[in-house]
């Protein structure tokens, strides 16, 4: 797992912050019934976590995640909620540590996009599945991205986290391929449901939410890498993330298309 | 008006042919009631016409274009149809031929994109509407076009007819400049939703309804003033196409958004 986000308490905020505005979107389609056990794999700091524990309180969740301090301050949220529903697991996707079958479902929202093999990842995932259950996957697609009225500079930042991604062995643009990566693992009954996020001033609470906290604040966060790898120059930086807040005033506005699979073992 | 698209009997057939995998995404959300009178500025070929006639028998349509030979075609479709509550007139929505407030409801589908001055264009329609009516419009964006897995070849072809448009004074990135566009206009209530359209092998209808006759249908025709244009040479051309075609094979993805506002006077 090549985890190309940062790993400060401002970054970790955020990304919890991130999933309020995601939360209709993503779980809206959603149902576990209860009693059911749940796999959230790569659970991060805990920021779906959360909510679908909060959504699902008679569901057992078990959310595991390879990078130890992420479980642990997602255990301190999950505890800050008073929830009972979750137990957290440091894990590894590529080896997991559970009985074949022995998930209901399985959750994996923005973790493919880091892997290396994701193919492989999906097979692991497939084998601790019980045969009639289900799993969810959820990834962007940063080519979905688009804003008003200075796209041109904007996409050349968003476009740096993209190359960022591939250099550490992920993929960005993931979202649209995973009709055909799923179908590879042998899943059965597979729907894929694109999820688009539209925001202009209409919507102050999503301008805030999504455009500034979710999306620029995503970008804005590996500025240092993208400078250190040569993707961009200081000027071109500044110019870009100018044209992202640019598109949360009065006439701006910004899209962004996360894609959903749902399929069966 | 600067159109675009051709005039060739092959190209009016596909106008009218993409009108229907459009239909749930355009209409399900459009309500007119019996005996309210709607102006539908810039029928084309009338694809859209016969699907609003039809869904709404007791609705009074007023079609208008400023090519009359596509105003000939959209009345044989009509005729054909059988359909009563149609009434057709050659003009042009810059010198529009109605008393001022006549109409409940405007509807306006693919027109903005082709005109060099769309807010003007909104003002006059503004005007034939009556006070509380309201108006509907619908523009793609074609920077929100993406495919798997030949993306960056397929995007060089379709950048040619957003670039081809651009030269005719028209914007084929008019999708999500809507919202500020129609604020511009001095609507009020307004609302821009968007209308993704994602096409997978599980849908083999939409692949050939959408996919190969609306999108890479609405590329191919403009090969020859691509070339002409020197927008692109032959071979980079081709390379386009077959990514496109691609697409739509079994592990292939297309997708497109659409931008539908409303709002009223």
């Amino acid at each position: 797992m090549n985890y190309v986000h940062g790993h400060t308490p401002e970054e970790s905020i955020r990304l919890v912050k991130q999933a309020k505005p995601l939360e209709k979107l993503f779980h809206e389609d959603l149902s576990f019934l209860p009693g059911q056990k749940v796999l959230e794999a790569g659970c991060g700091v805990g920021g779906q976590t959360l909510l679908l524990a909060q959504n699902w309180p008679d569901t057992e969740f078990v959310s595991i995640d390879i990078q130890e301090s992420f479980i642990e301050q997602a255990k301190l949220r999950i505890q800050e909620a008073n929830l009972k529903n979750v137990r957290f697991k440091h894990a590894d996707i590529m080896a997991l540590p559970f009985e074949k079958e022995s998930f209901d479902h399985i959750y994996v929202c923005f973790v493919l996009e880091h892997l290396t093999d994701p193919l492989e990842a999906l097979l692991n995932l497939k084998s601790v599945l019980k045969n009639g259950g289900s799993i969810t996957i959820i990834e962007g697609d940063h080519d979905l991205f688009c804003c008003h009225p200075k796209y041109e500079d904007a996409r050349r930042v968003v476009d740096c986290l993209t190359a960022l991604q591939a250099s550490h062995g992920g993929n960005a643009l993931i979202g649209r391929q995973l009709y055909p990566l799923v179908k590879k693992a042998a899943f059965s009954r597979l729907s894929v449901t694109p999820k688009l996020m539209y925001v202009d001033a209409s919507r102050p609470d999503l301008v805030e939410e999504f455009s500034k906290i979710t999306f620029i604040g995503m970008i804005e966060e590996i500025k240092d890498q993208a400078l250190a790898h040569n993707l961009i120059d200081l000027e071109e930086w500044q110019k870009g993330i100018d044209a992202l807040y640019r598109s949360t005033e009065a006439d701006g506005t910004l899209c962004y298309t996360y894609f959903k699979a749902h399929a069966f073992k």
